[in-house]
C-alpha cells in the first residue's frame, strides 16, 4: 500500500487466475483451456495477415467480427458487443448495467471474479446459497434487485439451468437486466442468445477463450437489446476505444466461421468428460452432472486438498477452492482423452483410492 | 438511453477516435499513425508463431514483454506496467491513482480522453489554461491538488516541456501522482524516465502505437516505483487479468527489441516533419514547434474547418478539433515523403493560398 493509491483500490482483492506455470512437461488441467487447437484458419491468418497494416488503428467498433457474430447467432449486429475476453465484457456489463442503487442477486457460489467487480465498483449485492446439490434455484432470485447475474452453467459447479427456468425468471423480473455469463455453454448446456429477441434485458456473455481454443487472443462477447449494447458500447468508448487488436478480430472472425472443425472439438471433449466422469465414479469419486468442458468432484474418503497436491506431485494440475462449502471438491478440466488416462491412472495409484 | 442503464453511465460522453475510414485511396493523416511498418522481426513472429498454443491462456503478468521494456529503459522489471493501449494504461491510472479527494490539475487543452476518465471515474478537477503560445508552463500547476497529468509532448499541441521544468515541478509536488503521457517522446523530445528512479510520485506512460508502428496490436506501458505500478497491477487484476493477447506480447517484444530500425524509422519522420513545416510556412502557414509525428498548424487567412474539408475533398484526411481556441488549427500527421507532397501540393493548389 501507498499514500499515493486512490483510496478505493486501497482494500480491492484482486482475481486470482489459475496458475500459468512456466515449466515443462506438466498435465494443465486446472484453467479449462480446451485441449485442442484453434480451427486451422486461425494459423492461416497469422501466415498470410500482412504485418504492415499493423502500424494502423484497428477497427474500433469491430464491425466484421460483430457481423460474424450475429450471423452465426442468426442475430443483427446491433445485438452484438464484443471486448477482450469475457473478463472485460463483465467488467464493463457491471459498470454500464450493474451499477445500480438497489442491490445485485447473484449465486453465492459462482465464478469468483464477480465479487471483485462487485468491491471494484461498489455494488451493494445479496448474494443467495446453492441448493444443496450444488444447483442454481431461479425461483431463489427474487424481491427487488438491481440486476441479476449467473453462470449458466455455473462455475465452479459445472451444472446449467434450463431455458424454462430462464424464462420464468424473466417473465417475472422484468425491471432490471438479467445477465447469464454462458462461458461454457456450447459444452451441452441450452445458449439463452435466442430469448434477446424476446427479453430487452437480457444480456447473454460468451467468449471465444474455451470452445473456441482461443484463450490466447482474448475476445469474448455479448447479445443483447440494441439498448443494453449502446450501454456496453458507451462505457468502454470511455475507457478503451481499441480493446482488440488487428489479429484478435481476424482470428476471432476465422474461428466462427468453421463450424465443423467447432462441432467436432466439442463432441471429443464431451465423450472425454463421459468416459472421465465413469472412471472418477469407478474410483468412489461424486461428480456433478456437467455441462461445462470439466468436471467438480469430491471423493467421500479422501480430501479434495490433499487430492491436488498428491496430483501436482506427480505433475498434473487441477484446481481447489478455499472457499468453505466447495473446498472439499476439485474443478478437473476436460484434456485430451491421454491427458484423462493420465489422470486417472494417478488416481488409481493412490493408495487410499 | 434506457432505464437499464447505470445512472452513473446515462450522462458520459465518450471519446471519439481519429475516422477509420473504409474506402482506399485516402491519404490518411488524421489518426497520428506512424507511415512505416513495424520492425522487420514483427512479421516474423506472425509468420512463425505457433498457433496451436491459442488454446492457452497468455501470460497475465507479461513478464517476457515487462523485461524487454525494463531493458530497453535501464529500470528494473517491478518498474514496468503494460496494458492494452495507452489508453488502457491512462485509464487504469486513472482508477488506480488519480481518484483523489482533491481535485486533479490538467491542461485545459490536452488529449481529450483525459476528460473522459474525469467524467467516468467522477474525479474532481481543475483544467489550467494554456500560455498564449500554446505551451504547458508548468510553473501553473500549483496548489493542493490530487494528481497532475499532462501529455509531453502535449497533444494537439505538439509542444514538449523540458526536464528542468518537470523536475522543478517534482521538487514543488511532492504529495501526489504526476503522470506524464508520452505517447509522442520518441519525435524528438526528452523522455522522463529515467527521472522514476528519483522521484517516487512520477509516472511516465508510453505506447507502441506510434513510434514502434504497433498501432494495430494494442500495446501501451508505464515505468514508475513500484509503489505506483503496483496499484496498477491491483486495479488491472481487479478488471481483466489478461488484457494483452500472445501476439500482442510477442510482436511488441519484436518491435522493442530492433533499435536500429526504431531509429531510422523515427530518423525519417523527423526530416520528413522538417520539410512539411518548412513548406507550409512557405505558404503562409503557422506551425508550432513539434517534437511529435504531427504539426498543428493553422493560416491567417483561411480558416481551418474549410481547409479540412478542402483537403478532404481531395482526399487527403487531417484532423480539426472544434473546441474553442484550437478550432483554427488542423493537426496533420507526418506521413511518408510522397504523402506530405501530395499534401503541400494540393494546398497549393487552393485558390487562397
Amino acid at each position: 500500500m501507498s499514500r499515493f493509491w486512490s483510496p478505493a483500490i486501497q482494500s480491492l482483492v484482486p482475481y486470482t487466475p489459475g496458475e500459468q506455470p512456466k515449466v515443462d512437461g506438466l498435465i494443465k488441467l486446472n484453467t479449462n483451456e480446451n485441449p485442442y487447437p484453434p480451427a486451422p484458419a486461425v494459423e492461416a491468418v497469422l501466415r498470410h495477415f500482412d504485418s504492415e497494416r499493423l502500424r494502423l488503428y484497428p477497427d474500433p467498433d469491430c464491425q466484421a467480427l460483430k457481423q460474424a457474430l450475429a450471423d452465426d447467432a442468426g442475430l443483427a449486429r446491433n445485438q452484438v458487443f464484443v471486448g477482450n475476453g469475457s473478463d472485460e465484457v463483465l467488467a464493463l456489463t457491471f459498470m454500464a448495467l450493474l451499477r445500480q442503487p438497489k442491490p445485485l442477486l447473484l449465486p453465492e457460489t459462482s465464478y469468483s471474479f464477480y465479487n471483485v467487480y462487485i468491491d471494484l465498483f461498489g455494488i451493494d449485492a445479496r448474494h443467495i446459497p446453492l441448493t444443496e446439490d450444488f444447483r442454481i434455484d431461479l425461483d431463489d432470485y427474487c424481491g427487488e434487485n438491481g440486476g441479476i447475474i449467473f453462470a449458466n452453467p455455473n462455475a465452479p459447479t459445472s451444472i446449467s439451468v434450463d431455458l424454462a427456468a430462464l424464462k420464468t425468471l424473466l417473465e417475472r423480473n422484468t425491471d432490471s437486466v438479467v445477465v447469464v455469463d454462458e462461458a461454457y455453454v456450447d459444452f451441452g448446456a441450452a445458449s439463452a442468445t435466442r430469448l434477446v429477441e424476446q427479453y430487452p434485458n437480457l444480456l447473454v456473455i460468451q467468449t471465444f477463450s474455451k470452445s473456441r481454443s482461443l484463450a490466447g487472443m482474448r475476445v469474448g462477447f455479448a447479445f443483447g437489446h440494441p439498448d443494453l449494447i449502446e450501454a456496453l458500447e458507451r462505457v468502454k468508448n470511455s475507457f478503451n476505444s481499441y480493446p482488440l487488436d488487428m489479429l484478435a478480430q481476424q482470428t476471432a472472425i476465422a474461428a466462427i466461421e468453421d463450424k465443423e472443425y467447432f462441432t467436432a472439438c466439442i463432441n471429443r471433449v464431451i465423450e472425454t468428460r463421459s468416459w472421465t466422469t465413469e472412471q472418477l465414479q469407478k474410483l468412489g469419486f461424486e461428480v456433478l452432472p456437467s455441462h461445462t468442458n470439466f468436471v467438480f468432484t469430491s471423493h467421500p474418503q479422501v480430501p479434495a486438498a490433499e487430492l491436488m497436491q498428491y496430483l501436482r506431485d506427480n505433475k498434473i494440475l487441477v484446481r481447489h477452492f478455499t472457499k468453505p462449502g466447495i473446498d472439499n471438491h476439485l474443478r478437473i478440466t476436460i484434456g485430451t482423452t491421454e491427458e484423462m488416462e493420465a489422470l486417472i491412472s494417478c488416481l488409481q495409484a493412490h493408495p487410499a483410492l
